[in-house]
C-alpha cells in the first residue's frame, strides 16, 4: 500500500494511491482511519513531506565505499564503525517531494546529495530481536540527507551542514510493501545517472539498528530512521535537479536553488 | 505566567498555576486559549513534560569549567568551543518532574546530572539579531541532561549516552518572565547541595545562539534550546534523587533508579 501525505483544503490530509489516483483517508495512517472514497488525479494535489516524526533518527555513515570516499575528502583515515550508533537530523529542514533546496548565500561549493531509504515506524517497540525488528516498521520511503561538506568537517556539531532549511528533501510517499533485498537505489542529476547501489547493502542493516536502538530507547509510531547513503557525490550547482530513485517505492525529485 | 502540563482525565490539558492551584485551559499555550475558570491544588494534578519539542535542541559545551572537568575526565586537552554550534537530544527521553530516570542494567556507575535551563521557543523566527533574538522566547524551564560517560566518550554518537529512554528529565513548569541575569541554578543530591552557579554566566549566551541558529534554520513555536550546564557532578548511586532549583523558576526532582 503507498500512503501520501497532501494538501486538500488548505490542510494536510493522508491518502492512499492507487495508479493515477489519491484517495483521501480520514483518520490517522498509523492508527485507525476511514477511507472516503474521494478520489483525485495524483498529477492535481501538492504532495507535503509524508511525516513529521516524533524523532528524526539517522544513521550516518553506513556504506562501506562512501565511509572510504568521506575519509579521503576530509582528508582522514576511515573510520568504520564498529556498531550501530544512531545519530540524529532535525525536523526544521524537511521539505517535500518536488520542493527546492535553498543553498545559503555563504555556503561553499561543496554541497552535496546522500540518497538514502527512510524507514517509517509503525509500532511502539522495546527490546526487539535482530528476527523480530522489522514487525514495528510501517512502511519506506526516500531521503535526500544534503550536506555542506566544509560545514560538516569544521563545525562541532553537523548543525548547519545538515540541518540548514531545506537540506532534507522526504518523500514523495510512503510504501509498505517492499522486498528489501531487490531494492536499488539510482541517482541522477539533470537527467544523467551518477549512481546506483543495492540499498540493502549497508554495513548494517535495518534490523540490527532496530534491535540495537530499541535497547536502550522506546521506538513510538511516527518515529523515522535515516539509513544512510554510498559512494561519492558530485558538487551541486544552481539549478541541478536532483532525482533518488528506489524501485519500488518511487522517485523523490528536487531542485537546489543558490539563495541571491 | 507559569504554564504546567498535567493529566486531567486521562488526557494532557495545559493549566496555568497561580499560588497553590492550577488552572485548566482551553486550546494552545503558544497559540489561542481561553481560561476554564475550572481551578485544582497543584499538589493533586499528575505534572507531564511541559511541552514535547518539535526540535529538541542542546547547547552542550557551554560553561568553562564544565569544559575543564569533561576534557579532565576524558583525559584530553580541553576543546574551548570557537562558536556556537548547537546540538540535538531526543524526545523519546523526557520524562516529567518526579518520574524516575531508569539506569539501564548494563550502564556503569559513570552516571551523572547536568542542571540546565532550557529556553522554549514561541514564536516562528528566522535572522534574528542578537538584539531581537528573546523575541521569539516563550519562556524557560529546567532539563536534566542525564549523562552515562563512559558511552559517552566510547560511542560514535551521544545516541545512548544521553538519549536512553528516562535520561531527559524536564519541568517542573514554563516561567514566562524571568530575569536571566538574576538566575541562579543549584542541584542538590539527597537533600544536599553539591553546585551552585550563575545562570546565565555561558559561553555563549541565550541570544547568540538564537541569533546565530536562526541565520541558517526556522525557530518554531515549541522548539526548545537546553543550555548547557557548568562545573562537574558526583556519579549517582541506585536511589538518589537529584533536584535542580533555579530560583524564579521552580525545582525539577527526579528518583535514579537501577534496573534489576
Amino acid at each position: 500500500m503507498r500512503w501520501a501525505r497532501f494538501e486538500s483544503n488548505g490542510k494536510a490530509s493522508y491518502g492512499i494511491i492507487e495508479g493515477s489516483d489519491i484517495e483521501a483517508v480520514d483518520g490517522d495512517m498509523l492508527g485507525t482511519y476511514k477511507r472516503t472514497g474521494k478520489r483525485v488525479p495524483l498529477a492535481k494535489v501538492k504532495l507535503l513531506v509524508p511525516l513529521v516524526p516524533q524523532t528524526f533518527y539517522a544513521a550516518g555513515l553506513n556504506y562501506v565505499h562512501h565511509i572510504m570516499e568521506q575519509a579521503k575528502m576530509h582528508g582522514r583515515e576511515p573510520n568504520i564503525p564498529e556498531k550501530p550508533d544512531i545519530g540524529y537530523r532535525a525536523n526544521n529542514a524537511l521539505i517535500a517531494h518536488e520542493e527546492d533546496v535553498i543553498v545559503p548565500k555563504d555556503a561553499t561549493d561543496k554541497v552535496q546529495y546522500e540518497a538514502e531509504i527512510v524507514v517509517i515506524i509503525g509500532k511502539k517497540a522495546k527490546n526487539l530481536t535482530e528476527k523480530d525488528a522489522l514487525s514495528c516498521v510501517f512502511g519506506y520511503t526516500i531521503g535526500n540527507d544534503v550536506s555542506e561538506r566544509t560545514w560538516q568537517k569544521g563545525d562541532r556539531t553537523m548543525w548547519r551542514a545538515k540541518n540548514t532549511d531545506t537540506f532534507k528533501p522526504m518523500g514523495p510517499w510512503i510504501e509498505t510493501d517492499v522486498d528489501l533485498n531487490k531494492l536499488k537505489t539510482t541517482v541522477r542529476v539533470n537527467g544523467k545517472q551518477t549512481i546506483e547501489f543495492d540499498t540493502n547493502h549497508m554495513l548494517f542493516g535495518i534490523e540490527r539498528y532496530i534491535s540495537a536502538m530499541s535497547k536502550y530507547l522506546t521506538l513510538h509510531p511516527g518515529d523515522m530512521i535515516w539509513m544512510g547513503t554510498e559512494g561519492s557525490a558530485p558538487n551541486l550547482k544552481d539549478g541541478d535537479v536532483v532525482e533518488i530513485e528506489i524501485n519500488q517505492i518511487g522517485t523523490l525529485r528536487n531542485r537546489f536553488v543558490r539563495e541571491k
